[in-house]
């Protein structure tokens, strides 16, 4: 079986991640359905399908049950050795959804620069240790996605 | 006078943008208190600033007032004729603090766009009808900056 | 069977893509008379063809009828779990065809532009709600394309 | 007096045009008010204040006139001699309005040749004899861009 | 069998290319022979091995006479259906044969520009309606090659 | 003074590029004429112009009174000690003229490459003993341009 | 006073950065012998007079009376309301120096990474809390230098 | 068997690299236990296993025995014609570990150069006699990378 | 049998060429000893060898005695058919030493060509009358490479 | 005074160069004279006036001397505290002089790498402690150039 899933094909990603969009595909199952099974956040573990998270060996497991493949096969492939490479797409992104978040850093990332310094003083946010939702929010104009970067705040270092 | 601004000087921006940005250091002025006496929100402020956004007349005639610079001439350079001309900086971002915004969309941006279409069907973020903020959210163990993109979804049309 | 079809190699396109085409060109159809099936515009099915739209699951089955391939498989590689990833090509394109819509960009962009802010103000025209169609229009002199883009105007946001 | 005039300054554009530009904000005149006193389209002639097509010797003298600039400076700088130097801003487009634009040629640049070639054979719509309009299309969930581009067809030479 | 022949492999070129190429390896036929029996220039013929122009029906039987392949295969994948995807290699191109032609542009791109506008006005040499010759001219202090464009020349259009 | 000439301002060119192209257009002249005072092609004399090519101390000269420069400074600017910094503007090019010149070495290049190699063997045509001409040939289907590059052919070494 | 001071130029970065050069320079200091007026290292020293990193006030007027200029003046152009903006040089560095640290990402990148996943798990060495140190070690085979990053290891969030 | 191995298969890369990776994996061994059976750092062997290395015949015999694959095919492939091809991975990195190495060099190259300098005079620190190695310093506000380049200074030659 | 030859696979290169070092492999040659029974210098072989220049018939046949692969199907692939398709590797190159010829192009490329000039007057070495030697010359602090390239002078044509 | 000396405008060069180059026109002298006055080679005195090199103290007395210009200023530009960063120009290079030397990297890249490790090992030519020369050697079917690289082998350590 090989189902049109959307694995960025110029990707360097281990050929396990497919199994893994077809499995989901074949059960029908969504993001979420799936991360409340793992008691975690549908944007991570999208992320995680896309190699750009790394599951625990009982996260493997879970996973490989819920969407039906192989668990060993599924360990050996994403397993203790195994390490994010992290990063897909083409850039500038081609895609008009992808694009308009890379829009905003465009139009928007100085003025979000500007006001974590006015707050925060000479730092970042990080995207290490960020967090990432989405939601869904209704609107009588029509429903708004709020995206939320949760991230903490790192002081730049002087020595 | 010549402040250390950082209007990114490769910008296509009109020259009037220094002058907003010395009366405001000089002034000693933060984007929060200038958007309270717009009642706009300061990173939708600092946007205008970058001259990524456009200001009323009126605003302009305030902004100008606020942070004590020669009304007329601002609003003869960002008034009625003046659109802005949006996007700035280079691609990717150098400065760190933007670079992480575009290490969400390189990292985040495929799981992003896959809860956004399970969440909502074939269709994207608005980043025009978007509103954008910056908060700070004490944390024991650091605090977090929480950015927020508000934006309206947008269905594909088909025809 | 493998015909020439002109599916961009290198394009992160689903395989089926490819039995789409060859289905076409073995029925000799056009674009136009698949999308009087369907009662769409040629337009848009050529669009989705190349995986650039999203085809409801009764389009799915009624496109595979209509260029005679296997239903199921069709559903299962194009259907409810799979989202357009869009933007094709290189850039600049290299296809004169292509090439001379971009130099239209290129030469025209920034009358477009202004036109549209002066009559709309502050905005842009969504490419997202946008209906596009090619017409032949008859002329002594030599017949002309007229390619037409309806989209929505949308204004930016203020906050 | 400099006002924020956006002609992109990276552009290889002689200095009068910024007058242009000038002369057109100070007396308040939009491009659809300029071209009727010249005979033309609104777009064209936003297309010549941008440097991307030629007035003759005696629309540079109208054009002079109407917007209130030195007619001699304009004609001994984009008179006989000069030649525009086509093509505008960065690629791809940072700026949004510009950017749809772009973003149409990436996502449905493949169909709309697809349909050319089906409807007129090989070859292209030409972008040099091609006429471009902006319409406002009233709409009830909100005015419409209507963007027409209507250029010869060419076929492709066989020797 | 398979030959070295030297079709691009990153091109987006279908497959018979590389059966063309080696039949007329096998046969040990230059452009020329087999132009001859098309009624045809060589250039033109190397253009259509190379994907990047259009053979009729009867040419491609006669092609694959000549050559020695597949008749209906060529047609079936060469046919009606496929129109070709030009632009090939890298840019700029790697090859020197090529980049010469190339650094013509580079070089003296601007001095032809501004002949042509001297003699002809505003507007282009068509690159569609262009035959292109290569001859081979005896020098006594060596063979030149005289490599020449023919192309209509088109006004721009104004409205 | 300053006209509106077309000396691309991101060139490395020296300054008094622009007083020739200024005298140039003071006086009203091509590059026909200047040339038939040299007794050169107007291409060669128009590609010097644009700093592509070196003038002999006696052409200074001569194109110092012809185009009503100071011979002394333009001797002293562009005299023994100054050599061309061959190579003129963004790539690939934006403006159409040279832009369908970049075409053809993108369409045509291949074939061109092959017929070379099969009319001389190995090697290319050189790009620098190299001569281009444009011509205008009358055609009643509208006349056309006919450019000609006529280089040497050169062997590859081997050794 | 204008020394051949290292700025690059095209960066963007605040006039008042050539005076620190200009002063260091006029008193013939290095970088260490200004550090250790601050009570700081030397790499971070020359990345603040670089602007890649922000001086507290009082190492602003510390800086200025050691290097011999306007305290205020320095004050108020790198003073509260300057932020660094981050960030040098073209990519990949043409300097040799710079370049070799970039070919070490380039040739040690991949082994780097996978021995900080080894010892750490699934993170990043930070390079906003990190310190870097230049020191001489000397060698009869000819000193060495040892450049040492000393990063925290951030660990990726899960949620 | 076919791990998740994360070898860039975009590289230029022997395919026994994949084995190597493979037999490391199955065995569950780390870098750093592999380098102690050969007697080297664990950075570079890594670095070796990234084929950005040549390990001595000697090597290759010990690594296939401690990995468990093949000896003889392990030699024959990576054995005394072949030498490595460095340099790996998209520039900029889009993995953040990575990224941040080249973070470090936008940021802090040019202060690390002037440093450099300063210490050493005219030259640079060598990436070939280079030795570089990554622990882990235990800090109770988090533990921290140490990454160490222990470089030989080369003097730039004047002749 | 595959060994780890070091043949860029993103070229477009014929795959007879993996056998030629195959070939060269397993009978333990080096450049030099082939080069000799051809009676060629070791880097025109090695150049053609990576399919960068073309042997004779004569020579493929010797080619294959003295690398002990089949001389018909190396006819028929790099015979009178197959012509070099130049230019190899990522630019710039990753590799460091490759990177060393190109970063001698960037440091000392302008200073080359103004001794060019003043040696020769306007004009270029080529690169196609051009041999090239690689030599090792001993010396007590350290062997050196002399690399050099003899390439006839070529005026620059005037016409 | 300005002549039209070919410093590269885009670079980051002190302006003091540019009074070198006019000192030198103004003289008439070449390369090879000043360089005999500093008993030094010409290619790296060109090398130094491009600013890709480092005068001592006498050299830089003696080369103001030469030239004619004020030496105080050269040593407080060029003195100390300047350090050169190094690489020129556009890549690839436009002017056909310099892209020769780079087609060579190019298309005998790969050949010289494979024979240094052949004749050398595992390592590089060092462009820092290589010596640069450009000879004229007669011929009677045209004077060649004879470029010559002579650099220390450096091998690549292992730890």
């Amino acid at each position: 079986m090989s189902s049109g899933v959307q694995v960025p094909t110029t990707a360097n990603l281990p050929p396990i991640i497919a199994q893994l969009f077809e499995g989901k595909a074949r059960k029908g199952l969504t993001f979420d359905q799936i991360a409340k099974e793992l008691g975690k956040d549908e944007v991570w573990v999208a992320s995680a399908f896309y190699g750009q998270a790394k599951f625990t060996p009982d996260e493997l497991k879970k996973v490989a049950e819920v969407v039906g493949i192989n668990s060993a096969e599924l360990v050996q492939d994403l397993g203790d050795h195994w390490w994010p490479n992290r990063g897909l797409g083409p850039i500038p992104p081609t895609d008009p959804v992808i694009y308009r978040l890379y829009e905003g850093v465009l139009v928007y990332g100085h003025a979000i620069k500007a006001v974590i310094h006015e707050k925060f003083g000479d730092g970042i946010m990080s995207m290490i240790d960020c967090k990432i939702n989405v939601d869904r929010k209704p609107d009588p104009k029509g429903d708004r996605v709020v995206l939320t970067f949760d991230g903490k705040f790192l002081s730049y270092a002087k020595w």
